[in-house]
Order: structure tokens, then C-alpha cells, then sequence
């Protein structure tokens, strides 16, 4: 109730919209960030006419999809919300599209006071501002309380507008139970030009209702059938206005364009121009294909957190500049923000080094949940990148991704593999994930090669084949010296490359594992726990395999990457004991 | 070099520190928020004499501490760093114990201007002026160059400073090349009461360097041998001023008080007062054992993400309300907080609903490489929750967490294991993660029942067991029934509960495993990677076992708890199921 005002304004004055067609490509948007509000957001969109009033009584009902908290199954909501201080980032993406697609919609965004802690908001802010996104008015509901208590800044609506001002946005501070304010400030919002508008709402959570108005105790609480319903609704009914002449109009959308089709960019995709045994690193591979992809559909763009000179996603920036946005040092509104262009059509690839993808972890898992196309890269995996040290190595992204329901998880050991797989990436619907290695390594793979989501490739085997070792990016190359030692000692084993960590290779597995007497060694520049071992021995359940996980153990350390690579149990030597091991057993 | 002369006042002027004693309780405390400049962190503590300068040369080395960045191998290191953004965070938490164990000691921050960007540094700016942390200083060194290119602030002094104004901190402007400003800033710092201050310092990277100096290009490069090296010294040695008269002897700390021993929590902890059978949710019984704890041992503290009355930290509030801190919507903060007290004797105990701990899974990250000894909690984990839909519901914690090296990672079923596994993740030296359900459920342990990290509980078995399903948290009573319906026919079934997940109990596994013919069921609220069931099979790796996995495999929606677990395949209908199909293969 201390949005309804907010949300009347909107859906029948502000916006340009169709109930019918809510993802209509030249409509504004409008992102619920304080998605615990989704009743109002639902009641709104009903009021407007996109469905019948009667499914509101469907809420939170396991046969609809009128959930807790906005989902994308609902055609009128782009992006997921529900988790605090995301719904800004989204925005700042859907807001970017619309310059992406030289297109004048505007991005509406009604955020929380409570959110408002989450440093993610001012990521959002500082971009937003960076990118002189005039085309984006964000609202903060500032009712003053939050879940379990007031917040911290009350109803002191100086606090906000000191931020906002500081952070670049144009603010207007208003009373946000004054209709006539509110439509004042939008228009004015409409009227800026240069920065983003940030409309500083004073509110009363429960407006209306003296039971509740302003007042603890009542956060996600449901006043009681009976007594207290029926008063409410006779409160607030004593307050209602008739409304003068006939309803406003919903302003409609401009007419939509026609988008062209992508092109099949698996097909279309140049051959790499390596030769085998060239040595490159997979994310200057990885770097040199997004470029490729770029020159074949515009929908790609990239997006960078201040370390494009190291992710090579700066090879991408360098050809197309205008669909390049670097996000300097924030790591959740890159996220965000590519969550929102995927909502809207592109098809981002937000990189950087993959430990520091996990600063964004609850962005990752709310794209899973909206299935969004974003395509996540993450290099200097692992112990490999050497002295750095271990904040900067990834060890756990990969437990991390494959947690993410329907997201393909791609870890190509050498520079073939990894430009054909980053333009099956862009092919794939649905959120993927590359992860690439910062030590040169050896080209593989003849530049018409090709790879699956779901593949693998086995580089070494013969019919005398004791163990199967599985592996992955940088260890691959460790497996194949494993095989050439073990060779001499008389002992064969079968070397797989599991360039597609999800969904694994099951049938190859089985296969390979059925040939190999059940017997696996996996190795991966990773924890042991969710990793490659734990995907192979998941999807190979039934077999009765025995999957032996070579993997990093404890917290590592500075040296160089040979060193740790063999310090922690990963390399040739470390593959070849092991497979002794078994087979003696 | 840019901070050379900011480095030299801190070190040989302001901080009252002994050398030979790095971690002496009462000392000021300094973090290195821009870990990349480890190496002048090593020079600083060298010059004050903490160890020979000699050992400088070894730095990045296998053999040496003196890692790429920041570790706390080192004794003058409280809190890793190298993940921009986070040592603010851990600053808070450490200016905070100060107030804690009232000690007069000061905390002293270094950040890089491109860390700014960083959402987290304005969650640690907002919970800093709410505490009134005026024991707190940062100093922001605004070299203008990110790693990549200019920062988007450059060299404008004024963004940093009217930001940092407007979130209620003391803003000192200064040059960061002129000493005398710095030791006036750092003065004027010490004087200012009620708040932080922030010193804003305008710097040139590669300062005194010709070549370098305020040019792009530079990151994480060294000089070349030779010619570069060569000519940069010559340089700095004739820009050297000779000192007059002796050097400033270091202020030294108070004199150290003596800590009390902590108590034996274990074994003081009173006896859960719950009857078996009786219905009590385990976030419930989890604030009821903090608060416990909470009168045993004053190292313990709470922090608070704005959930206090759903994870039901608000029953320690109640009772010590001095060491409750509530950080408000701001998860990164709390975990970085949390970070900062553990470093310095601190227990604290941060909780919040399971899924928004990965808010702040990068802290957790660099919590892990600290092995810092904090205790997350996190409630309303799984589908089980209901209504609220797939944003609030954890579904890849265990996942995360147990990526985590040295991480014990607990997860009870009901209120009396609950409450003594809070008491022991309290005495495990190390992080600790505790997961909680919104349910209530039965109790079925007696009050004097003992648990152990590395342990289970086998609630029902016989000689005829013909599969054994591990379970944990909500599924432990699915399985209960599944037992009772499957005895009907005639299938007996073992059934464990694996309170503990991380470490699990691999010899009781074993021992179920060879007495069920090597089948396994296991189920868990949680998606099918990295969780209960990997842990399960990842232990009895070299078992040859079949772990079947029921788990979520999709992304949920909202519904009853009931029908959830049982659309997921999580129920007691899901396990008889898979038991069945086991049986008969």
C-alpha cells in the first residue's frame, strides 16, 4: 500500500504499453526491485487488462504462476526479483538495449528504502551515472520500515537524496501519496537529459489502513479473514474517489520493427586459423572468438569489470566499441546489467577473472532462475595462474555453476575447442558458462573440429585401456604426459577431455568406464567437492564406477604454476600414482 | 609508489604497533584493502624491523609467505586480500572489536580508488557512520589507473569526497605526495568524534619513476633488470632527503591485558529443554542456542542482515543486545564484519535466509583462504520454504559451502541437534556452516544425545537392510516414512541422518554401505550438484557404491512445502520409489 499511488501513476499515466503484449519491443519497461511487493505488481498488471482479475486469487498457488515473488514465467516481468538491491542493475541493462536497439523506450524501476544497503544499488548508481542513462527513473519507496524493523534512515529523505546526488543522478524528492507529485516528477524525469532521475518517494507502508499505517510487525502478514479484511477494505473504500470521465487511455508503444534473424553462428563461425601444437592461452582464444562472434550478429555484446587486458575481452571492445560497456571494478552490476540486455534480446558475455565472478554469485543464481541468456566467462581459473596467489585463483566456479539448474558449463583445455565453444555458447538459449586458463597451452584440435554441449573428446585410448583418466582444461596436458610415462611402464590408460562439464558426456563415460573396468581418475585445477569429479561420478551413478578425484585440497598458495600444479596433486606424476595405485589394487 | 609516503606515515608515525609482536591485542590495526600493493606492505613491516629485509627477494616464491597478494600466514596480516573491495569490510569488524574488549586501539584502511566501485566499499561507508566508528580511518589513494585504463573518476578528488560525505563520514582532501598533509589529515582523523573519516589522496602511480609515473600500462608490471631498474633508482636516491637526527621510535600499544580462557562450550552448554516429539523449527532452536552460547562465552557475536525475526537472531538481541550488530540489507558487510572480528578474537555468528549468504559468497571465499573463524548461519534453505518461490530458497549452499577448504558444514534435521551443533560449530577453531530450515519438525534426539563433526546418526536398521538412504535436514522425516511404508512390503531400508555434510562420516557410510550391498538413496532440499549426495559418493569413492541422488533438478516455484518436496522428488512417495526400482534391479 505505500506504492499504490506509485504504481496508479505508472500503469495508467506514465508508461507506454501493451497488457496484451507485454514484451513488445519498443514498450517501456517496469522492474518491481522490491519484488516482496509482487501483489501490486500483479494487481496492477490485471487492472491494466493483460489478465482477468479473478487469477489474483490464485496467489502464491502451486498451479500458478502468480508466485511469491515476480517470475519470468509471467510475460510482463523480464527479470526475476525477490533478492533486495538487484532489480537497479537490471535496470541499467534493459535501460542499455534500448540504446543498443536505438530504440526510445524508457526503464521504470521501483526499488525499496531497506535495499537501499545493498552495495549493489550504487554499482547500479555509478554506471547508470557513467552512462548518462537519461532513459532510466528509478523510485524509492521510502516507507521507513524494513522486514524486522525500521531501517536505518527512517523517513529522513535527505539521507537518499544527499546518495543520489552524490552518485550523479538528477533526484526529486516528493510526498509519495500525492498523485499529482508524482506524475510532476515523472515528467520531470522525462525532461532530464544526461543522467538518470532518481524520484525519492515518502511513504507509509499500509497507507490507508490505520491498523497497520505505518506500523511494525505487518512485513509479508496478511490481515485476518474477517474482522480485520473487512475493515480495511471499508477504510479504504471511504477514501476512493470516483473517478472523472472515462479511464485514461494506456499510451501504446511505437510500432514495432521487424528484428532480423540470427544467423547460426555455429555454422557460420570462421575456422580458427591455429595449427596444431601452436601454443595459446584459451582466454586470448577466448577473446579472439567473441570478437568473431561480434562481426556475425550484432546481438552480442560484452561486458567488462577492469580487466579486459586479461580476460582479451578488450579484443572485442576494440572492434565494436559501441557494444563494449565496461562496468570498472563491480562485478554484481555487470551481472545485473547483463542479465537485463539478455532480457531484451542481447546476448551478453559479461568476463572476468572467474574467482571474482563469485562476488556476483546471487546474480548468477537469480539469471538461473529467470533462465536468462547470459553467457558468463571466467578466466584465470584455478592453481595455474601462479604467483598471484589464491585470492585471485577460481576453486570453487565450477560447484558454483553446476548448481545452476540448465546452465552449460564449458572448460576447453586449448584454443580450437575454445572458439568453437564460445560460439555455441552464443547459440545455446539459456545461461552458459566458459571457463578459461591463463597459461599458454598447446592447440589440440584441427580448425574444422567440432564440439557439442554434452561432448567429450577421447584423445588416448586402445583395447588394453586399465583406468579412464578425465580431464579438463590445463590438466589435459598432465593426463597426456600420464599416458606417455605409464606407456613405458607398460601401463594403458584412456584419456578424456571433458571440455562440456555440464551436461557430462554420460554415454561416453559409461562407455569408456565400462571399457576401463570401472575404474576413473578425474583431475581438475579445482576443489575436489562439485567440481568434474563429482559430474562424472553423478552421471555415471548406476555404473558402480570407481571415481578417484584428483583435485586441490587445501588453501593454496603464491609459487609457480608447474610448482602448484604438482604441489597439489595434479600433475603427470600425481595422475600416473594414482593410476598405479588402482591398478594394483 | 603511489602510496609510498601514505605507507611511510602510517608505519613511522601513526600506528602504535610493536613489530615483534604483530598481533598484540591492544596494537592499531592496518589492512591493506588494495592487496596488489602487497609488496609495500612487506617493506613497511621489513623497514619497521618484523623480519629481515633480505627476505624480501623471495617474494612470490613457493618457499615464502611473502605471497602476490596479502595471506594471513603472515602474523601481520589480520584478513586476506586481493579481492578489491572487501578490506573495508573487514575494517568495520575490526574497529568494531575494539569497542568490544574497550580498547583504545585505531584501524586503519588502505583502498585503491578503482576498488570504489565496488558495491561492498558502500555497504562498509553506511555501516561505519551508523556505529559511529570514529575509531576508523580509511584512506583512499586515487592514483587515477585501474588495471586495465583511467578509472571513471580519475583525478577528481571531489567524486570521492562529496560520496563520502553524503554517507556520513569525515572527508579529509590532501595530497598524497606531501607528507605533512598526510600526518595532518591522519591528526585530524584521530581528533574527529562520533564518525569515521575518509582521507581522500591525490596520488601519481609509479610516483618519482620517469617512466612510469602517472602513465597507463603499469599494473602489476615490474621494471625490467637493468637499464629500467637501473635508471628508476637512480631517480628515487636523488629525490632521497637525508633524515635529521635519529629515526621516530614506533608508539608502542597499551600494555597487554590477559584474555580469560574461553569456556569448554560443549561441555557447558545446557541441556535442550524440548520433549522428542514435540514440533519446533531448527532456525528456532538455532537463535535459542545462540542466545546460550551467547551467556557462556562473551567472544560470541551476532550480526544481523535485517532477518533477525526469521532466523530468530533477534533471541540474542534480546539478551546482548551490546554484541548484536545489525547490519541491515547488506549481506556483504556483514560477512566482511564478521570477517574483521574473527581476526581479532571475536566469534561472531552472521546469519540471513541460506540463499542471500551468496550475496557475499566472494567474502566467504576469502573468509575460507583467511580460515577465519566465523559461523554462518543461513535459514529457510530448500523448497521447503513454500509460498515465498525460488528467490528465497537455498538450493546451492551446500555447494558453496563445502567448496570451502577446512569448512565444517552442519545441517540438522531438528531442534536438539540444532542447538548442540550450535554450541560445537562455536568451538571448532575455523569457519563453520550451519543450515537451518523454516519448518518445524519433530524432535527425535533426547536432550543428553552428542554430536561430532564427522558424525551421523543411524535412526533405523536391521539385518535385512536391503538399501540405505542418507539424509538430511527435512528429508530425515521423508525418509522416516518411507522407511514405515516400505516395511509394509517387506523392504527394509537403513536410514542416516548426516547432520553433519562437510566432513562427512565416511566410515559409518562405509559401514552401511557394505551391510546394504554397496545402494544408496540419498536426499536432500537442495539441487542435485555439490551437495548431500556428492558428499555421500565422494567419500566412499573407492567403494564401488551406487549413490542414487534425489534432489531438485529444476528451478522451483511457489507452493506448500508439501507439494513441493513432493514435486521435486524429495518426499517419502520419491525415496519408497527410487528404493523400489533399486530393489528390483
Amino acid at each position: 500500500m505505500s506504492a499504490a499511488e506509485i504504481m496508479a501513476a505508472l500503469f495508467f499515466h506514465e508508461l507506454r504499453f501493451d497488457p496484451k503484449d507485454p514484451q513488445h519491443p519498443e514498450a517501456d519497461r517496469f522492474v518491481l526491485s522490491k519484488g516482496h511487493a509482487a501483489p501490486i505488481l500483479y494487481a496492477a498488471w490485471a487492472a491494466a487488462g493483460a489478465f482477468p482479475r479473478e487469477h489474483l486469487l490464485t496467489l502464491r498457488k502451486i498451479t500458478s504462476d502468480l508466485e511469491g515473488h515476480p517470475m519470468p514465467r509471467l510475460p510482463f516481468v523480464d527479470v526475476a526479483t525477490g533478492s533486495l538491491g538487484q532489480g537497479l542493475c537490471a535496470a541499467v541493462g534493459i535501460a542499455l538495449n534500448a540504446r543498443r536497439i536505438s530504440s526510445d523506450y524508457r526503464t521504470y524501476a521501483l526499488l525499496g528504502d531497506g535495499e537501499s544497503a545493498e552495495g549493489s544499488v550504487w554499482e547500479a548508481g555509478d554506471v547508470a551515472a557513467n552512462l548518462a542513462l537519461d532513459n532510466l527513473c528509478a523510485i524509492t519507496d521510502v516507507n521507513g520500515l524494513g522486514q524486522s524493523r525500521p531501517t536505518q534512515w527512517d523517513h529522513h529523505l535527505d539521507e537518499f537524496g544527499r546518495r543520489w546526488t552524490a552518485f550523479g543522478w538528477h533526484v526529486v524528492v516528493i510526498d509519495g501519496h500525492d498523485l499529482k507529485a508524482i506524475l510532476a516528477a515523472l515528467d520531470e524525469a522525462r525532461g532530464t537529459k544526461g543522467r538518470p532521475t532518481m524520484i525519492v518517494a515518502g511513504t507509509l507502508k499500509g497507507k490507508g489502513v490505520k491498523l497497520c499505517e505505518g506500523k511494525e510487525g505487518w512485513h509479508g502478514r496478511a490481515l485476518k479473514k474477517g474482522a480485520e479484511t473487512d475493515q480495511a477494505i471499508a477504510e479504504l473504500e471511504a477514501q476512493y474517489v470516483q473517478p472523472v470521465g472515462p479511464a485514461p487511455a494506456i499510451p501504446k508503444p511505437a510500432s514495432r520493427r521487424t528484428d532480423s534473424a540470427p544467423p547460426d553462428l555455429v555454422k557460420a563461425f570462421p575456422a580458427p586459423s591455429y595449427k596444431k601444437g601452436d601454443q595459446v592461452a584459451t582466454r586470448e582464444a577466448y577473446g579472439t572468438a567473441l570478437a568473431a562472434i561480434g562481426a556475425l550478429d550484432p546481438r552480442i555484446v560484452a561486458l567488462d569489470a577492469d580487466v579486459k587486458n586479461s580476460t582479451f575481452s578488450e579484443k572485442f571492445e576494440k572492434k565494436f566499441p559501441d557494444r563494449f560497456y565496461e562496468m570498472f571494478i563491480a562485478e554484481q552490476v555487470m551481472i545485473g546489467t547483463a542479465m537485463g540486455l539478455a532480457s531484451r534480446g542481447a546476448v551478453p558475455f559479461p568476463s572476468t577473472f572467474a574467482c571474482f565472478l563469485s562476488r556476483a554469485s546471487d546474480f548468477i543464481r537469480m539469471a538461473g532462475i529467470s533462465n536468462l541468456n547470459v553467457k558468463l566467462a571466467g578466466s584465470h581459473a584455478g592453481v595455474s595462474i601462479g604467483e598471484d596467489g589464491p585470492s585471485q585463483m577460481a576453486l570453487e566456479d565450477l560447484a558454483t555453476m553446476r548448481a545452476v539448474p540448465d546452465c552449460t558449463v564449458f572448460y576447453p583445455c586449448e584454443a580450437v575447442s575454445t572458439e568453437r565453444l564460445v560460439a555455441l555458447a552464443a547459440s545455446i538459449r539459456g545461461p552458459v558458462y566458459m571457463r578459461t586458463s591463463r597459461p599458454k597451452t598447446e592447440v589440440l584440435y584441427g580448425p574444422d573440429e567440432t564440439f557439442v554441449a554434452g561432448g567429450s573428446k577421447t584423445l588416448r585410448q586402445s583395447s588394453k585401456d586399465a583406468v579412464t583418466v578425465v580431464a579438463a582444461g590445463v590438466t589435459v596436458f598432465e593426463a597426456l604426459k600420464a599416458h606417455d610415462a605409464l606407456a613405458k611402464e607398460g601401463i594403458a590408460i584412456r584419456v578424456i577431455d571433458a571440455y562440456c562439464v555440464q551436461p557430462i558426456d554420460r554415454d561416453g563415460l559409461v562407455a569408456a568406464g565400462r571399457a576401463t573396468g570401472g575404474k576413473f581418475v578425474t583431475v581438475e585445477d579445482h576443489y575436489a567437492h562439485g567440481g568434474l569429479g563429482d559430474a562424472v561420478s553423478e552421471a555415471t551413478w548406476d555404473q558402480g564406477f570407481r571415481v578417484k578425484r584428483l583435485a586441490v585440497r587445501e588453501i593454496p598458495r603464491s609459487g609457480a604454476p608447474d610448482e602448484l600444479i604438482d604441489k597439489y596433486g595434479l600433475s603427470a606424476r600425481a595422475i600416473a600414482d594414482a593410476v598405479r595405485q588402482i591398478v594394483k589394487a
